[in-house]
Order: structure tokens, then C-alpha cells, then sequence
């Protein structure tokens, strides 16, 4: 049976240099538990970072695909899932993991992190703003909800969470 | 060629009795204005409600139901479209939509919110709550989203904007 | 309640004069009998002769629509759903179907009357070749299956099938 | 980037002993040619066999799961994938290899066969009865489709072809 799935979400395009920073740890950290990763896939943004971050710690990195091949793909992957479900693959990030971890935030990253919610997966906002930390303390249960200020405390924060799920 | 499509998105077995009241109103008005309705097609909460709205106006109602077959539909449906693709139904309601309209707040309806604004459907937002209105303030364009304290403000918000996209 | 649904189905670009006549007089034979119809929604082939023949008789057509927006789209639809899906929204054909008519023969086309028979959907082969009945004969369950020379036969063969459905 | 994927497709509870042979030797000449496959991912039938066959042989075996959780998995999966989508996720399937093995005939067989023709995937169909051979050689390409009476002929037909296309 595969290890837990940490599912690592934010913009593309427009992620700020702290997102990328934050995905980047958070992907390493993620494999030195020895979790596999799950991102959107492509070679952007904190999708990209992610996975940098967990290949070079020796992980394990899922991607799953917008279009219908691998054109625009991280060159990081282990595995490249091509959906051709466009930002319906979302759903499928989600799905297959234990926990969500968000770095940073937009329309897609909140899709991402609604999802979740709906799904019932632990969720963890990494450094969020005020607004984003408001918005989902009233839609979360609380304890599926975690506030990190950085990686590191993502991560332990999850922990005890993903070996309950399993 | 078909009318413009509203979409009508909102919580399901926990929706309040005025986000119904808003569904209904805004499913009749829309109906009204020679407008198609889009719901996630379910005999329960907002999407029945606005259902029974436009239906009983005359208007044509399109429900995109998740599971595999029509169970659970709501009897006001002019069109079925079964889709087994569970909560990844909802991104067939924005994309059917020539614009969104939220009553109420669930983690579902963030999704189908955050959606639209990913998928560039003018959004309106009715009655929201305080920590809904900052959130998609600073998640959506300015010219794309809008505020609206009853289904009439909605609905006169929403109609010059919807003639524009055809 | 929506009336019966019987999909239409068959090849794009490659369909021969004879399937899209096939598919013309199935679409109004289908709308004179109440039923909707439902197609791939694009402006093309049998999908397009299929709408055509619904709508000139009055009847109600559901476009699935296989991008992200309506381009491409069939005149003819009274409903488009739009779904992003690509392919993939050949499976919401069959499913929102109560039988399933086929017109010609592509891989799209194999596609659709396979899914048909995995989701237990009556099928009628219009005017097949024999490699075409050979295969489906030896995958579909016999009282599953039918074989018309003729739109009004493929018609005659389903009706009693779908009162039977609903 | 990934290595090449080879698809193992079949019926599931219908599976023969044959099918189930080989599949679960393809899964083996798969990686031992350092090759992942991917397949529907539940624990019956030619899923379960070509899985159980790749993870003997030391290989990376990536898992498609219709439900919305890991319920029904093979115990084989290196990756599970979880998709929500049903039978659609026989799509994910096929546009997520380079090419796709078929051991075996069902109704949901035929619509991966099918889908792997639609997406220009490389097909072999290995041990197939005369009704499905002559479909397929009327619907796919001549250079496309390939036929194989052992897994061994199978893996021969398909590196050239794998080769060419990375």
C-alpha cells in the first residue's frame, strides 16, 4: 500500500517568492517523513516548487494534469497522471491525498482548498492573510482546520493527523 | 442558439430558510427575463429551491446531478444531465453559466464560488456575510464581482452584464 | 419531471451522407414522440443532423459540449452544457440517456456504444456493418441489444424499451 | 521525467484464468524493461494481476481508483490515484500511457480499447477473439493496432513503438 499523500496547492503565475519558498520546504519535509507528494503537475509556480522540493529530499511526486498530454509538465515527477479534465483536475489532487497544505492563495487555490474542506482532508494554510484565515475558520470544522506560520509547522501540525487517517 | 443561463449556487441540506427564499426569488426572476437556470439539480436546499422558482415561472431549469442516474433529483427540472462525476459536477454548473449567483455559504458553495471567479463568470454574491464579501473582494477582479442585498439587486446587477457576454 | 432522453451518437467529420440522413429522421422521429434528444452538441456530423432534425420538429436538443466554452456548438441546442471534459463528456451522453441510437461508426462512436453497454443503456445499431454487430453482439447482454435497417425500425425497437425505463 | 507507461486493460470479475496470465505477465516484462504501468487500480481481475505482476518484478505500478477513496485498492499500487469520476476515469487511464495492452473482452474493456484508438495510443490486443480483431482493424489505424499471441509478442510489438514516442 502507498505511504500517506501530502497534497502541496497555491498559485501558478502568481505566487509570491514566499509561496515558492514555503512549497519548496514543504515538499522536502513531506519526503524526509517519507510522504509522497501530489500537485497539479505543471511547471509553475508552487505546483513547480513542490515538486523541486520533494525530488531533491529523494521523494516521491505525483502529478496530475489539466490538458490531455504532458506538455507543460514539471520535469520533477515521478508520476504524471494526464487527466484532460482541465481545472477539474483539482478535484483529483485532492482526492488523493491525506492532508492539504496551501501556500499562498487565488481562484484556483481557493477551489483547491474549498475542496478539501468537502472532502473532509485536513487542511493547513501556510503564512495566510487575514482574509483567507477568516473566510475558512467559518466554513471548516475545526479541527479539520490548521493556521502554520511556516513549513516546519505545517508539517507537525499534519503529522499526527495523516497517522490517524491510516 | 440558446437564452443566457443563470447559475444558482448554495448550500444543500444546510441552507437557511432566507437563502431559500432568495434560490426561489432568484429562479422566478430569472425565469421572468427569459433566462435558463443552472443548478447542481438536487431535490434538497438552494438548488431545489431556485429549481421551484423558475419553474413555476415558466422558465426552463437545467440540473447537472452527480451520482449516475437521476435519484435524488428535483421533480422541476426541465433537463437531467447525469454526469457521475460527484462533486466534480460543480464545475459544469459555472461553465454552463453565463454568470453565478451565490445565496449562502458551505464548503460546496465556496467551491462553485471560487469556480466562477477561476472560470471568469460574473459573480454575485447575495446577502453574504462579512467574512464571504472579504474574502472574494480580494480574491476576484473588482468589475467581476458583485454585492447584492436582495435577488432584485441581483438580478439588476447581473443583467447588464450578461447582455455584454452575448 | 423531463421526458425520455435518447442520445444519438456517431462520427464527427467521417460521417457518410447516409449516417447524417440516418441521424436527421431519428432526431425528428424522436421529437414527434415527446422523447429529448441529447448529442455531443458540436456543429458537425451526426451530432449536427441529429439536432437539426430534433429541433425542425420541435423538440428539445441537450448539447454536452466537450471544451470550456460554447464555441463550436451546434445552432440547433436548446440546452449546451459546457463541460471541459474533452472526451471525456462522452460518458454524460450516454449517462443523462434513457437508450442510445448509433449512426455510423468512429472511434469516438465505439467509444459511446461501449459506454452504453457498460452503463446498461438500451442500444440500437442504425444501418451497422457486420464487424460492428459481430462485436457488440458478443459484449452486450441479447435484450440489451437491437439492429435497425432504418430510423423508423431503431425507433419502433426502443419505444417500448423506454416506457419500460420510466 | 517519468519512464515510459505501459496501460494493462481487462475485465475485471469476468476476467479468464488466460487473461489473468497475461496480465500478470505483462506486468512483469513492463518493469523489467523499466517500464511504470498504470491501470483501473482495484484489486480484481486483469487490474489486480498486471499490478500484482509489475510490483513483483520491482516496477512502479500507478493506480486509477473510480471511487472517491482508496476503498477497493489492489494492495500492489505504488501510487493511488483517487478520482471520483466512475467509469470515467477509464480516460485517465489511457491518456496517462504511452500505450495500451488488452487482455481480455468486456463491455468496459471495450471503452478503454476504444479511447486508446481515439487518443492515438498504440494498442495491442493480446490473445483477442476474431469479432474483436476485425472491429478494431476496421477502426484503428493499420500502423496504430497491433495483435500479440503472448504477453512476450505483446512487449516486443510495443518497445519500438514506446521508443519512438519518447
Amino acid at each position: 500500500m502507498p505511504p500517506p499523500v501530502l497534497a502541496i496547492v497555491g498559485p501558478g503565475e502568481t505566487a509570491s517568492p514566499r509561496d515558492l519558498r514555503h512549497a519548496e520546504a514543504l515538499g522536502g519535509l513531506a519526503a524526509g517523513r517519507g510522504w509522497q507528494i501530489v500537485t497539479g503537475g505543471l511547471a509553475v509556480g508552487v505546483m513547480a516548487a513542490a515538486a523541486r522540493g520533494a525530488r531533491r529530499a529523494g521523494g516521491t511526486v505525483i502529478g496530475i494534469l489539466p490538458s490531455m498530454d504532458r506538455g507543460g509538465a514539471s520535469l520533477d515527477l515521478s508520476v504524471a497522471v494526464v487527466t484532460g479534465l482541465g481545472q477539474g483536475r483539482n478535484n483529483l489532487v485532492v482526492l488523493s491525498s491525506d492532508a492539504v497544505a496551501v501556500c499562498g492563495m487565488s481562484a484556483g487555490t481557493a477551489v483547491e482548498a474549498a475542496l478539501a474542506v468537502r472532502a473532509a482532508r485536513p487542511l493547513v494554510l501556510v503564512a495566510a492573510e487575514p482574509p483567507t484565515r477568516h473566510f475558512f475558520a467559518a466554513l471548516a470544522p475545526l479541527q479539520m482546520l490548521h493556521f502554520a506560520a511556516t513549513p516546519e509547522e505545517a508539517v507537525d501540525r499534519l503529522a499526527p493527523v495523516i497517522d490517524q487517517r491510516r
